[in-house]
């Protein structure tokens, strides 16, 4: 009688502690359905797009875009009367492309093809009058070297190695592609060359040229040579022509500039957590965009999609237990300052980031998330997949979160990246395209019900 | 010794049999790497949509586009060289839309609003002169029948229950409210209107009118009334006036036509089984289209797909078990007479049909497949998920399987259905903006890899 009773408490007991930790999955679920519904049906997300990008347009680093869309994040975070709203200021780069480029290729005896090009974010200008060259065709660094200096010098080397179709994830296929945008100029600088052209980063064959950042390094200002993206169909253009006469010349003219660092801001909202204020969850995407386009996708999505998570908590009447703070970071595209300096004052004032969510993907359907966690951490927030499996976002994986929050990591903490259908990301990335059209406003809402859905688990369970 | 030697053997016994009916994890994962690879980089299924759509255009049943496509389908078929593709005789209903439609709120003293709308397919003309009404707006049949004859004779019924967007699945909205357009002028008639208004079944706020099939029961001849459907933003200009205003009236006019029945084609091409000839595979969509647009994702993406799904064996150099068979079904949008011939002859011939999937939820990213299958195949099917987590496309659910296979239950096969995201398929579905610009070339690769997956899965492992 006695045994028995002593493994009854026991039970009970053990039953008690393992409940503490663990997700009540049927009130849970009923809540996580509340959070969808009121996305789909009552939700902001598609109309602050629809402002960002139709009323306020392109948000590059220390542009008036970027300065207006500072002053709107900031009065929307005030009208959803989050407990503190505020900017952090943060010195950015101010690149500005110019006047429009112009590129085309000469084939000899009067015969030119115009083909579109963009400066990428970072370039010099071309001198005034532009530049006529050769072209010496490379898939990668490496041909580069083996060509050597004497077959380069004088000329416009051009980076053609195509992203990977063969990839499921999109952003896999991306990043094995674009150290050519980022480091095409400096590598070929070293070997003389006059100017550099890179295939757009994408997957489809397009008129578009897709912009995107690119770095000289420790390159003496001197040496700098200017760099551009050129379309798929204009690379596939040139590429042919090379083949048929590898005598043809490249014209190309820009004028973009580096114009220094200039005062901006990350807008930073919070909602202060009832029992732990001082576990800090952050939920963020990008508040600068490229200047083509009007970064509806990169990252509007994100934007709106994260101050939607603190909306959908307040009209949902939750309460949060952790303070929950949403960060619109700026100059995400050519610099990452916004996500160093936001890092930086956390430290310095000793805050205790327990989770980063940040949503930089796109605001394509959602299919999960990924988490840059221990092997413990992830097996426990995966045990919470099914309260995603209704609304087909259950893909968890093991990944970073997202470059803003990337800074945040520490050895205890837990970062994580909504995790969009990647098919259509590089159709748009960087280019003219991205505008609202391009965005399907169910889709849109979804991923801000999703991010909804993980902080709120987090909230509630932690993050051990 | 002698009990541990049986039970070594019963071991391995079991072993061998479980075996015998188990996937093949290791191997089936690669063979499925390469039809993933080979559809993402070699793929030919949006180029023959390119040509569908651009170059053949919308397939009503009846029209000359119909008849190009059952050309091109049966040519397609076989340049692949397929080892058989034939013709199969159905006939179709032809019913024509006609001139454009036309129609506007007449709200008194001159003023007029016109408003987009397009005809119902089946529906009758107006008069030549067109229909001008006082409106009646009802939500559903209970409404309808508690309004009751006296307030609706002479009136038109304007049908305005919107799609509900609270569910994650949007053919779920759909199924909710398509019984205004399927039945509604045959409820109304009943009651004495004199032509019939319907909100276009979508959750997008557009000018696109969705037409889409109706039905008059066995409605006399002379008591047929017309049905249009109305874009969602003429629905809510129309609603909003009514509130303002219950006596504005509403003009239509539309001169759409029933023409009897023309005789028209199911196209089949198969590739016959090596072990199991007698056990036949379906995979397809439907040929046909309604007339707004080119049929794009509905249904020329199933049509592509499924006709990859033997192309990929083909050029993988995989030789079926069992014989497999591409149909692209003629007359699923109005009539379905196509999948039911096909099931008729079927039957007649005895052919023993174990399995059939198809494509026709739109060309979008693959999420998974629903099976209409008992539970014991279900379990046995869902244990092969795993192998389509990789490509994302592991969201299997019971269902059903497609209209056009439908016909083919039976007690003992399976049907399945191509599951895509569903988010975007009723921006466009039924309407003049379902061309090619909206299919993703990846998404739409993605899907004919997913199918010719689980038919790989299928012909290896069979049903049971």
């Amino acid at each position: 009688m006695k045994n028995k009773l002593l493994f009854s408490l026991l039970t009970c007991l053990f039953f008690n502690l393992s409940q503490a930790q663990q997700v009540d999955f049927k009130s849970d679920s009923i809540f996580l359905d509340k959070i969808f519904k009121t996305s789909l049906t009552n939700g902001m997300s598609y109309e602050w797009l629809s402002y960002m990008t139709n009323k306020i347009g392109s948000r590059l680093s220390g542009s008036l875009g970027a300065e207006r869309a500072v002053e709107w994040g900031k009065n929307t975070m005030q009208e959803l009367k989050f407990d503190k709203v505020w900017l952090q200021e943060v010195m950015v780069p101010k690149w500005v492309r110019g006047t429009s480029e112009f590129a085309y290729i000469d084939s000899g005896g009067g015969t030119t093809n115009v083909v579109p090009i963009a400066a990428l974010g970072g370039s010099v200008s071309t001198p005034p009058d532009g530049i006529k060259a050769r072209v010496v065709e490379v898939q990668n660094f490496e041909e580069l070297a083996k060509i050597g200096k004497d077959s380069i010098e004088g000329k416009i080397v051009f980076f053609n190695r195509p992203m990977q179709a063969e990839f499921i994830e999109t952003f896999r296929a991306y990043g094995g592609a674009v150290n050519q945008r980022t480091q095409g100029a400096a590598e070929a600088a070293k070997y003389g060359a006059v100017g550099v052209i890179v295939r757009s980063m994408t997957l489809s064959v397009s008129d578009d040229p897709h912009t995107g950042t690119m770095s000289y390094g420790d390159l003496a200002l001197n040496k700098r040579i200017p760099a551009a993206a050129i379309s798929t169909k204009g690379a596939e253009l040139l590429s042919g022509m090379l083949k048929l006469n590898p005598q043809i010349r490249f014209y190309f003219k820009q004028n973009s500039k580096n114009l220094g660092d200039v005062l901006s801001y990350n807008v930073v909202g919070e909602i202060r957590g009832s029992q732990y204020p001082n576990e800090i969850i952050v939920v963020g995407g990008h508040l600068d965009s490229w200047d083509l386009g009007d970064g509806a996708h990169d990252d509007g999505a994100g934007i709106v999609q994260s101050i939607e998570v603190l909306r959908l908590f307040k009209i949902l009447g939750y309460k949060p237990k952790r303070t929950i703070r949403v960060v619109l970071f700026m100059n995400e595209e050519n610099g990452l300052r916004g996500g160093n300096k936001y890092a930086e004052v956390a430290k310095q004032k000793g805050e205790n980031h327990v989770f980063g969510l940040e949503s930089d993907a796109g605001g394509f359907t959602p299919r999960g998330f990924s988490f840059a966690a221990t092997d413990s951490q992830f097996e426990r927030i995966s045990s919470w997949k099914s309260l995603f499996t209704p609304y087909l976002t259950d893909s968890f994986t093991k990944g970073g979160g997202g470059a803003d929050i990337g800074p945040l990591k520490t050895d205890k903490n837990i970062l994580a990246g909504l995790r969009p259908d990647s098919q259509r990301y590089f159709d748009i990335h960087h280019t003219a395209s991205d505008v609202i059209d391009s965005v399907n406003k169910r889709e849109l809402e979804l991923g801000a019900a999703a991010m909804a859905s993980l902080i709120y688990l987090i909230d509630q369970y932690g993050i051990n």
